[in-house]
């Protein structure tokens, strides 16, 4: 009998340029993989529900429920219908999404000449207003690829602008409160103390349970420096990916089964 | 006794955005993989050096070399080393090498303060010049994660400049003339006649022996069409990614048996 249901993202999102460039991240799964394999180590009576990129490592293990998925719009969707639809435990939300998706793209050169007609057009010598115009023009300037849906490979100059995502941690307790929310902050080489700092305002601000703090600079294949911070700002240290995944699994486990007592 | 060397490039490239992200495409190396086991099929004695992704479906036979390589500039350095110091047979280049590098990451903001500054400092009314200027300030505007190796992931319209990578395929020839050389042309929804044309002119601009062209939206999983471009502009027709493999396994091979008996 399952009594369990655990939904896990795993792997990194991609976000398409073209028909066939893409922007995508060095996320390989094998966390996310790990922490569903220990899951079902701890507790058989488990579906885990898997979302992940195409490339994601996948767990073998059985109740496994695997939904590959490519963008954030993607993710978002899935997210959305599975949180509206079934209870869900807890959500383990490690994989790495995209911060940033390709609005257009265009050139150097085509920017530089719309910049130059609005400059013409508004012949203003009011340097604010200019301001606001050229932004405009950046931000408004029409996309070079509407017309085709690969990028010429063959253009000097080309840039790329971007819109932020949609932050998809911040629906998951709006869709289901009760359910037991772990996130994940990955930062770039900063002292410890900020990284504990900015998971647990990342923990406060999406009514998380866990965040699981880590460095770039002590991530590797083998070794995986992480700081599991509780909703009270303490934290455990882990070494390896393994010890990790299995303290996630347990923490989450235990908090499960706290809440379903009391009920 | 081993006596041919062929060289195939499979999967795509890889440039980085930052330490976390980066800009890749949809290539699986999954052609590259068929065309390494139909050389197999088709000869023995023969070593394959096989560079590729680290994403990309590997080949499983005897006497292959794998060499996993990330950037352009791997497959640049990887390919002129082997070139420069082995005797190779055949090359045959199927790995979707990304066009473009990241040059730097601004935002439209930043790049609005730097035109604003330009705009003032050389106070003209001259069209021309102030072209010349704005256009000048894209181009060498600094980069803002020079400071960062991971971009924050929290800004408004986020840009990226590219830079164009080498024409890797324009460096085997060179390198090494007396090598048959493959090389593939994708284009996105063209008529027939441009798409063998647009091949056509790849082969006689890098010297190549066959180019097989191929047009994105007759590509899938399962169905490749693909058209072998001889040197005399001739070309057979190809509809799945095993015919395609095998032909050009088959046309190399014979191209090679043919130029050692005239030696």
């Amino acid at each position: 009998m399952i009594n369990l249901k655990i939904l896990i993202t795993s792997g990194g999102t991609t976000e398409k340029i073209d028909d066939v460039r893409m922007i995508t991240n060095i996320s390989t799964g094998k966390l996310g993989s790990l922490i569903a394999s220990e899951f079902y180590n701890q507790e058989k009576n488990i579906e885990i529900i898997y979302i992940c990129s195409k490339n994601a490592i996948v767990p073998h293990i059985p109740n496994l429920r695997i939904i590959k998925i490519s963008s954030v719009f993607d993710l978002q969707q899935n997210l959305t219908d599975i949180l509206s639809n079934e209870k869900i435990d807890a959500v383990i939300h490690a994989m790495a999404v995209s911060d940033y998706s390709v609005k257009k793209v265009l050139t150097a050169e085509i920017l530089t000449k719309n910049i130059i007609e609005k400059i013409k057009q508004s012949n203003t010598n009011d340097i604010d207003i200019l301001k606001k115009d050229i932004l405009e023009v950046i931000i408004l300037a029409n996309d070079y690829l509407s017309s085709s849906s690969k990028i010429n490979s063959d253009l000097d100059n080309l840039m790329l602008v971007m819109n932020k995502t949609p932050k998809i941690i911040s629906i998951i307790k709006i869709l289901q409160p009760s359910t037991i929310l772990v996130a994940f902050k990955l930062l770039n080489k900063v002292e410890k103390d900020i990284l504990i700092e900015t998971a647990y305002k990342l923990l406060l601000k999406n009514n998380c349970d866990f965040v699981l703090a880590n460095d770039l600079v002590n991530v590797n294949y083998e070794n995986h420096l992480g700081f599991l911070v509780n909703s009270d700002k303490t934290y455990e240290q882990y070494n390896t990916k393994k010890d990790i995944a299995k303290a996630i699994s347990f923490s989450v486990l235990k908090k499960i089964k706290e809440k379903n007592k009391g009920e």
